[in-house]
């Protein structure tokens, strides 16, 4: 990874949330003495021990900026990367990405079987509505039942089930840039900006006073998806834990099929500028966000 | 169809919220001008038009009971059937049960592609508690998180996609009946409860309020799980609209293979009277309820 201002301040933090993720979901998924074991084992084998963490950091520090109890942006933050790891156990199934690696191990159904990848998959996403309507995470019922709303449209049709399947058509069709912005917006622009909203949802920050998070968030979900295609068009197959250069294999259009690589990584470097200028008002409390920020163009994995 | 008390009851208020259900899906799920189109199409494949619609009719006759808005007990009841049809759409994939029809026609995959059909069912999933957490359904947010918080639990590890897991190990493991009992609490009877307790919690009923209708549910829970397997021990495929007789095949243990076919149906008879004595309490307005009871014993598909 390339060197940015704030790096040492981003990877304490990384390591810190990547901690406090692994010990929520080793807490609230204890191996139950039944049948049901393998389905748990399948669901902890996909959430514990693995991934950035990007999504619980973005809420967590969005959270912390509002003066939010940490245990309680802690807990919102595994419904929230328990979408995103059932995303990636279905996607990685045969009859959608069909992939043998994640997170450099292999793929939940390779480590299991097909039908246990499935259900994991389902079973982790209703633990993270489990997680959100639990009174246990906030006494206050609108604040719950505000992050259901806000996780389950990010999630669903409107959000990255429904950027999904724009992803899937564009294997066949040619998408012009408005329409891969906004395929990208909604496959993981959607639940990135989900977690930066959750993060204000706790922290009851009334919607009108949102809009520069939710620009915040806009536009490193967008500089995030560019240089996931440049990683994928450059990158490094070790590092990245997974397999690359599908898209083109593919035939799918990309930010950089469509703009060229150099031109794509202009356009991440402005977003990312773009998105600190958001953070304007806020001092040095702000330092995890812009410094994600930058991570997001610096990163080679 | 045997004749049963109550028969025309039921088969109205069926026919009610079949029309009322199938309208709710179509309202709720237009099919968008882009490339998330062939997703809702699937979506709305699965939800509209087939099924017998028991959980809706669950939730809102028991709602009605308790004076709730017709309106509001349907939309509501939009939430438990599709999580219901997701369920049916994953459970059908090739690598789960591997099914070709479902309410006599090709199942979700097999219509669309498996692809589309995991989406779709993910999609689903999504859009349920979207319904119930959205201010649309309740201006109540304690409302609203509690029916969250129900549906989830009943839907995932604790319970639908626990009860499947145990479903799959059942075709490796001999489970004796308690075991058995256990599994379709979780597989099926989770569920219908939840359908129960939904017309509670917008009835808002107090928890302590509920033992009867809770009762009630876990009677007619496992009478259901008893019949359906005798039906598929003798049932007609074309009435059915789908494959039977997979569980013998498979060499799983039934309510029939542990208990015979007679003392089986003894058993579900016995339930059913069960389950009505719980509604004691309540005058003609329950009719659909204890109806609705009996037509699961008597019914042929």
């Amino acid at each position: 990874m390339t060197d940015f201002p704030g790096k040492d301040v981003l990877g304490a933090a990384l390591t810190r949330i990547q901690a406090e993720v692994d010990a929520g979901f080793d807490a609230l998924l204890p191996v139950p003495g039944d049948a049901r074991a393998r389905l748990v084992e399948a669901m902890r084998y996909a959430v514990i021990g693995g991934g950035k963490r990007v999504r619980p950091l973005l809420l967590t520090a969005t959270a912390e900026l509002l003066g939010v109890d940490r245990a309680v942006a802690v807990r919102a933050s595994l419904a929230i990367e328990a979408i995103h790891a059932y995303s990636l156990i279905h996607d990685d199934l045969p009859c959608m990405d069909n992939d043998a690696m994640r997170h450099g191990k292999p793929t939940a159904h390779l480590a299991f079987d097909e039908a246990t990848a499935v259900l994991a998959g389902d079973a982790l996403h209703a633990f993270a509505f489990e997680v959100l309507a639990d009174p246990a995470l906030s006494g206050d019922p609108f604040t719950r039942s505000e992050l259901v709303l806000c996780l389950g449209t990010a999630s669903g049709l409107n959000g990255m089930a429904g950027g999904q399947m724009m992803d899937i058509a564009a294997e066949t069709e040619s998408f012009d840039l408005p329409t891969v912005t906004r395929l990208q917006q909604l496959k993981t622009g959607a639940l990135l900006g989900a977690a930066v909203e959750m993060g204000a949802i706790l922290g009851k920050l009334p919607a009108e006073g949102r809009t520069h998070l939710r620009g915040y968030a806009r536009d490193i979900g967008l500089a995030f998806q560019i240089a996931d295609d440049l990683l994928d068009h450059e990158g490094d197959e070790t590092a990245a834990g997974k397999a690359l250069r599908k898209d083109a294999a593919a035939g799918k259009q990309t930010f950089v099929s469509l703009l060229g690589a150099d031109r794509a990584r202009a356009q991440a470097a402005m977003l990312v500028d773009q998105a600190i200028a958001h953070l304007a008002q806020y001092g040095p409390e702000a330092d995890i966000l812009r410094a994600l920020a930058r991570f997001i163009v610096a990163r080679n994995h």
